[in-house]
């Protein structure tokens, strides 16, 4: 870990990250990727070695490309392997969703094919409760059952997530791999919507181009195998293509 | 049965109607309310004697107060105590839900106390499809999953539910009763978007105003019993205060 910037206590543990506090940095958090692999909230779990690492490196690319695109996210720089500096955000209690074409559990619950096209990107929202797995809301339910602390943020949501899309789809497509769909959380800094979170192959489905083969988690969620090397080749394509490009933005 | 409306082929049975064409009459069906209650996707089912009529009377002096107060309605006449003809609609695929206050499903699926007051009227709507159990969709889902026929269609339903929800809320309030949530189904009839389906104890919850009594069809899903005295309950008060105003609208 960089000298400057110490981890002091443990502010939250998910399935797939830890979020530290920094010593003497009360608006800033390390990221930790963790190596193990969760699905089926939390029912099937697993791990691979470096797997950690390798998501911290796909995201940390994906916040530095979109730096470069002028979006606000909440990512400040790499630290080492497994850990990212963030600013501390008030986290926005939804899960955004954006799907560009069908798969999972949209697909199931509506019984429509995996794989479908989706003319009009397709935006869902779920409300971020463990306990209560998660559930998929709509606008309206956001709103009158007051989901959120203000609900002015929901537009402004929507128009970022939308264009997050759009530049991520470029990104992905250029190093040969399509963004099936993906999730975002979003937080506030200083009265400012950044995205937050992470954004891996443990959150997103991303096909390869050519082949539809697909490199994600659906491939540990459905017992496919070949998850390590499936998550290493999202890392190795996307930093082929971009590495060198952002390698003076960290 | 009216010797001029014959039954003819049953075009659908549902959990608790049966919908026949009408002989000599292509545009026009017969509803026939059963005396069967389901609940719980169909896995607990009951039922008690009269139980269609009693959901046939409610039915109808609901559909004879919306004709009054300009909605248009698929209902066209009562024929006999079971049975009541409608006009033959194409129908849309969604349930509409609207909620006044919190109860049911959405309480639960979002960890939300039963009975906490809505601020701004809660508009669902949910997919039909008995094999997938009628999963709840956002607007964004039939939009982009062309869930429906014609998207365009969406802004009158919503429109309509509220309005129809403002009436019915007077009309249960008069009679001592209010109207917590309820469902409706839209058709279309030449191009003319018309309330469908039934509006009746099955797809409403409504607790009596003083006592906050429950009399709808949580009392059967719940097993609280009193099912029968309390749909006759409402029956009776909605009739003791709209039975001699609409007399002559049948």
């Amino acid at each position: 870990m960089s000298e400057n910037f110490k981890r002091g206590g443990l502010l939250y543990e998910g399935k797939g990250k830890k979020v530290f506090q920094v010593l003497g940095h009360e608006n800033k958090v390390l990221l930790l990727f963790k190596d193990d692999l969760t699905a089926h909230q939390g029912r099937k779990t697993g791990s691979f070695p470096k797997k950690g690492e390798v998501c911290k490196n796909i995201s940390s690319l994906i916040f530095k490309y979109l730096k470069k695109e002028d979006i606000s996210t909440h990512f400040i720089q790499d630290i080492n392997s497994q850990e990212m500096l963030c600013l501390k955000t008030e986290i926005i209690p939804l899960e955004v969703v954006i799907r560009n074409q069908l798969a999972g559990s949209t697909a199931n619950r509506l019984g429509i094919k995996e794989g479908t096209e989706i003319k009009k990107t397709l935006l869902e929202f779920y409300y971020k409760k463990d306990e209560l797995d998660d559930p998929f809301v709509s606008e309206g339910q956001i709103e009158s059952l007051k989901l959120i602390p203000d609900f002015n943020w929901l537009e402004p949501i929507k128009k970022q997530a939308f264009l997050i899309n759009k530049k991520l789809q470029f990104f992905f497509e250029k190093a040969g791999l399509k963004l099936i769909d993906f999730k975002m959380e979003f937080g506030l800094f200083k009265d400012k919507l950044v995205l937050a979170d992470d954004i891996s192959p443990d959150s997103c489905r991303i096909w390869e181009n050519q082949t539809e083969e697909r490199l994600d988690k659906d491939r540990f969620r459905r017992d496919w195998g070949k998850v390590e090397e499936s998550y290493k080749k999202i890392e190795s394509l996307l930093y082929q293509q971009w590495g060198h490009f952002l390698k003076n933005n960290s």
